[in-house]
């Protein structure tokens, strides 16, 4: 996911709601009536991001036989796109579904929890978050903004984006007005980029106008959307910095913290039928899109593996400086970087040798 | 998971208690105190497959207030291990905990319920259960038995096993005694394997004596608690008829239609958290068995591309034989092919690429 296509509206609006669920005692009863709000910083048109928050609420409605309701709100509903994290924490809303990355100013560690520029997959990135003990140290973090934190969806690896002129060589991305945000925006203007924030709705003039030379947004079947083949049609892979993503569920700590347990257990379990979902969404639906936009002109192409090398020098060098005056981001980088370490490790023999055999020779 | 293991029992224990459940009416109340069983066709030895009906038990007791109680029992306490099929159609239990494929016996088809050799890999298996009408293309096939059925564990693409000998070519294949069974015993056979029907707890020392010559478990997690490094060093990979593998949860259809509806959500729920859980065990803690059974002696070896080709005609030598004869066969096989071609369409672009960099560059 991009850090700018969801932080174009800041501010937390309907201010005024806040708190009055939180003033609320320790709840007694086991299945008590509970009405929660739920802002996603996704517009509904993202049927992938913003279903996962729409599926997760009626799982909870139906398994609570209807006690235990959850709104959901798009964003400037009552809350912006930017603005989740600050609204959950302060319980202006009880939850929102939101991309991480996007509060990579407030702290670049939050980043990491949605992705790790060249690190790992979407099959590792799960392992670290629902075995062993990384749920709970992620939310050692998150508690210090008074929040829950849960994955809700994975988009799987994304494309590096919709590119108007070749880029061939590392020296090709010179000076490239680029929609990219948060570490991914970092990273790529090391290697020359000028990142750009740009609210989605008007990427496309941009780059009609050539005010913009390329952006990035998610894969095929969310891009698709948008037409951006119309007018960059040179479609670059991967997003080198999203080989995995990774969208998560906010939950007030207070609140979180007052629920019976059944109910917490009804939303870690809705959380990841939700989460299961939305991937299986994006990896069936993304071949019909993939071809129907090559149909429309879409010509895909890989990165160079000189500007993947690069990227890799340009990833450790800012990582370290971050690190270097940044704890928590020092912790989770570390202990992700051992995750893709040892994922890959054991990768390169089952799962990568079927899929390389699948590919050359059986699809 | 290979056919065998989990079929060393026959017939089923404790009928006495048969349909019990059954007799009862349509559930009226919306919570009602519920005691259920579930046979797990997998030892608790197995803490990822036995695990996962662990998980789902604790879910659903937790989200039920304590009112919905599955009791889960290991092979040969309720119910064998190869007769949750039967068990469960028949009402002797409400649930069974089961890899598909060890029904091929009763109709190929099963089998792939469980995993297409050479096919879809995890992400496309899941994305064809979880997204669009294959949870219920599956359950039109599963009603016939009786039962509705969901996905429970993916394992990940499995290893090919332990081979006392190397395996250079496909001739080194002919005559081999392999412990395999059901739809990869039949392609194995094809390349000249002679499958084998051993208990697990035999193994071990069929291999030692060399009356058994190689044997396929699961992967690494699972396969290093058996010892098999030490008699049959040669580790070969990828298990090319399970490069994805996934066991169920059956439940009796009677039972599943007499459930009030927020029963019904919270075991479809409390399924996908077992699943993405359990995934993510196998994926967490493989590379550290990986490293393990290394230092212990296992040599990781690929499969040839001969080797490969041979099995890719024998599967489909094989399957059209079988699809000619069972319309149910010729359907999913029809069906699953499609979301292997579709999926390895896509896959190849920023996933694999992705991948391949990380592998080679970058871990």
């Amino acid at each position: 996911m991009t850090d700018l296509k969801r932080r174009e509206i800041f501010g937390v609006a309907g201010a005024g709601l806040a708190a009055t669920v939180l003033a609320a005692p320790a709840l007694a009863q086991s299945t008590p009536k509970l009405t929660w709000r739920l802002a996603s910083a996704y517009p509904n048109s993202l049927d992938t991001l913003y279903g996962a928050a729409v599926t997760f609420a009626r799982v909870i409605s139906e398994a609570s036989d209807g006690n235990f309701t959850i709104q959901v709100t798009g964003p400037g509903e009552l809350v912006s796109a930017g603005a989740g994290l600050e609204a959950v924490g302060a319980g202006t809303v009880e939850m929102a579904a939101t991309g991480s990355n996007i509060f990579t100013g407030v702290d670049p560690t939050f980043a990491l929890a949605s992705h790790v520029p060249l690190g790992v997959n979407t099959r590792m990135q799960n392992a670290f978050w629902y075995d062993g003990d990384g749920l709970q140290i992620w939310n050692e973090f998150f508690a210090k903004h008074n929040i829950y934190c849960m994955p809700m969806a994975s988009t799987g690896a994304q494309m590096g984006g919709w590119f108007r002129k070749e880029i061939n060589e590392p020296d090709d991305l010179a000076g490239l007005k680029m929609r990219i945000g948060g570490l991914g925006g970092r990273i790529m203007s090391e290697l020359g980029v000028v990142p750009q924030n740009i609210p989605g709705g008007e990427v496309y003039a941009a780059l009609e106008r050539g005010t913009l030379d390329a952006a990035e947004w998610v894969g095929p079947y969310d891009d698709q959307k948008l037409g951006f083949e119309q007018v960059a049609s040179n479609y670059y892979f991967p997003g080198f910095w999203e080989g995995a993503s990774m969208g998560h569920f906010y939950v007030n700590l207070d609140a979180w913290n007052a629920l019976p347990k059944a109910y917490r257990t009804m939303i870690r379990s809705a959380a990841a039928f939700a989460h299961v979902q939305t991937l299986a969404k994006y990896d069936d639906r993304t071949p019909t899109a993939l071809k129907e936009l090559v149909a429309k002109g879409a010509k895909l192409k890989p990165f160079s593996k000189e500007i993947f090398e690069r990227a890799a020098e340009a990833t450790d060098r800012v990582f370290a400086e971050i690190a270097a005056e940044n704890e928590d981001f020092a912790k989770m980088y570390g202990l992700l970087t051992d995750a893709s370490n040892d994922g890959y490790l054991w990768w390169r023999f089952s799962e990568f040798t079927y899929d390389n055999y699948m590919i050359r020779n059986r699809s």
